[in-house]
């Protein structure tokens, strides 16, 4: 069996974590897998090489912040190797250049474009487990090393996987899977076995920081079998996050998300003229911010109100964009103090009742929703921020998520 | 003007110390030369690399240990473009692969075999200023990393001055040039402006440890012009190692050097058996135990006693093959406090008279000597330890170096 193991800072963060990473791979190796590890630098290496670049530069060139982002991995990927030696394991480390991975050239958020597996492959029939530096390949234009950003590792644990058809890619973390919520608001969560790439990207988007979405999406175009599972309890099997097909019993719920960071942009009385709306939504895509939920309403007044949400990070630049608006509307107000809640589940597709189970449990709480947005698996409801918790707890005990 | 510069350890031991090196440059930039910047790892990197190694093994294998040393040498590079782009001088940082080094897959201490200057080359054209991360290279058979040993980043420096034919090579360091003999033994010794490759080799290898001597023969193949200098006082120039022709006025005696790592290992009364002294050396040769001053002698008993001297690094190994011996020798002898006294320059090919000089003046100071041995330019001498600073400072006196 041909396992893609990622393990990212935390899991490597200290000499002694290494150790215990080593001992994971042992146990493969000992029932006769064959593995390819991804590593990422230890935890706080890459804070600490971006903080001596910010030394010398309040915008450090990008293609020379690859060449030194990516040393970390390296470091992790040799100590890993020579800790696995030491075992009489067969292993060999590998830069992303000499595990085939070629990018576009868009330097420290670099795609991966190509992965040419021979070297891997060739690799593999004298070493038992290849560790590849996670987070970099290289340019296919100027073959400079380049980074992949934020959950790199993950990503290229993911496509190496799909290029090499490993039957499993498990991305190794400090939390033991999926749940069905947040378990520091609702201590009932229960962690999920299995879960659709579509509901993993629901969750992930919605908040459910595990895995990144880039990554969930590559899975699910490579047709990865994913587990999300915690180096530090290695002998808990973890969540698979697999294709729907793969899941026979599908519950109509699979798990609640919060989203906190959305502010909610309320216009009123916007002006009768046609083609506002999108005008407004056009300029906002124009500026890279992500408009989430919009509703449209018609007051009482016959003004029409449009109510819209974006992150908080976004807010700064909204306003700037809205100002070319505000001669179209009567007010404009901005209002960061609510929050996102969303019921995930494949098994909606099939079943009615699931949103007015929703309302019903809201409504006893004396919860308003403000906005609320559906899509096939998911059902999205901004409410006030100070309800966030008991209307996920609220709502996994209405959907029976602790059964 | 082409200058290859090569900033050591501790002249990119801190952050500031790396702003330090980008003005060194930035000031041959502001004059029209191009650079090309060899760097090593910043100091107590490697030491700390090391030291994570060996957590995992007695025995760290070979071809990890250079992928996890060839990191701290990439983050040093990256981090001095970074500093220049800054400063809006255009640099590009190179690993060793990137600058075209490739090397045998002698891992851990591997020799440069080739440099490809084409990418060099072609990068000297869009930028004023490569920085290139010293120490290492690629195996020509794996294509992986290697790392070229102790004052592996000289050898880049020189190699890669070599193959551009650039017109100087600026190794910087701590110190501001060869002395003529340790200033911290005699406080009147003077800076040379000039020394030859043949001159320098002879003082590095007897104890002036600012150039390695694989990085001045390599100089002396190529044809560098070598500098060596200070990257703390870089207003200071330095000493110019060139080729003899170069230099108009040539010294009887251009410095005295000092080695304390010398044993002196006496054999007396060796059987008279033809070979026995061929035997012994080629025995130690076989071990890669470094003979140095050998003499031999017949006693007034008619017996044959044979002197020799060895690093004090050898001195195990060298008993283990000894023993041997023991059969054919009334007795062996170790002394570990005896130094090595010497002469060294390139005018003593044509004058006579130098070595009286040096008996006379540690005769006048009652300094016996046990071992003397000489070559075209160089006298080389077996004292007591105890007697090397004062030995030093008369034969410094003796030959008016301070003048």
């Amino acid at each position: 069996m041909l396992r893609v193991l990622k393990f990212g800072g935390t899991s490597v963060g200290t000499l002694e974590r290494i150790d215990n990473v080593a001992q994971i791979i042992k146990k493969f190796i000992d029932a006769g897998d064959k593995i390819v590890a991804v590593v990422s630098a230890m935890s706080g290496e890459t804070n600490k090489l971006l903080e001596y670049a910010s030394h010398f530069s309040n915008d450090p060139v990008k293609k020379e912040l690859d060449m030194l982002l990516s040393s970390g991995e390296r470091v992790t990927s040799a100590l890993l190797s020579i800790a696995l030696n030491d075992m009489k394991i067969k292993a060999t480390s590998m830069s992303g250049r000499e595990a085939g991975i070629t990018t576009d050239d868009c330097y420290t958020y670099a795609r991966i474009e190509h992965i040419d597996t021979k070297n891997l492959i060739n690799s593999l029939d004298n070493s038992n487990v290849i560790i590849v530096a996670g987070f970099q390949g290289i340019s296919k234009d100027t073959s400079r090393v380049t980074t992949l950003g934020r959950g790199g590792s993950d990503l290229t644990a993911v496509a190496l996987a799909g290029a090499l058809s490993a039957d499993v890619c498990e991305i190794y973390t400090d939390v033991d899977g999926i749940y069905t919520t947040d378990p520091r608001i609702e201590p009932k969560a229960k962690k999920l076995n299995k879960i659709s790439y579509d509901e993993m990207l629901e969750l992930a988007s919605l908040g459910a920081k595990v895995l990144q979405n880039r990554s969930v999406e590559m899975a699910k175009k490579l047709n990865v079998n994913l587990i999300s599972r915690s180096s530090f309890t290695p002998e808990i099997e973890g969540t698979l996050i697999t294709k729907e097909e793969n899941i026979m019993e599908k519950p109509v719920v699979s798990g609640i998300a919060l989203d906190r960071n959305q502010v909610r942009v309320g216009m009123y009385g916007v002006a009768d003229k046609p083609g506002i709306a999108s005008s407004i939504f056009t300029a906002l895509a124009d500026d890279n911010i992500n408009v989430d939920m919009i509703v449209q309403t018609v007051g009482n007044d016959g003004k029409t109100n449009l109510d819209f949400t974006i992150p908080t990070a976004d807010l700064e630049s909204t306003k700037k964009v809205m100002e070319k608006f505000q001669k179209d509307t009567q007010d404009i107000d901005y209002n960061d103090s609510v929050c996102k809640v969303s019921i995930v589940g494949v098994g909606m597709k099939s079943h009615t009742g699931v949103a007015s189970k929703a309302f019903t449990a809201l409504a006893k709480d004396n919860i308003n929703i403000r906005i609320i947005s559906t899509s096939e698996i998911k059902i999205s409801m901004i409410i006030e921020e100070k309800y966030a918790e008991l209307a996920v707890r609220s709502l996994h005990d209405a959907y029976d998520l602790d059964k």
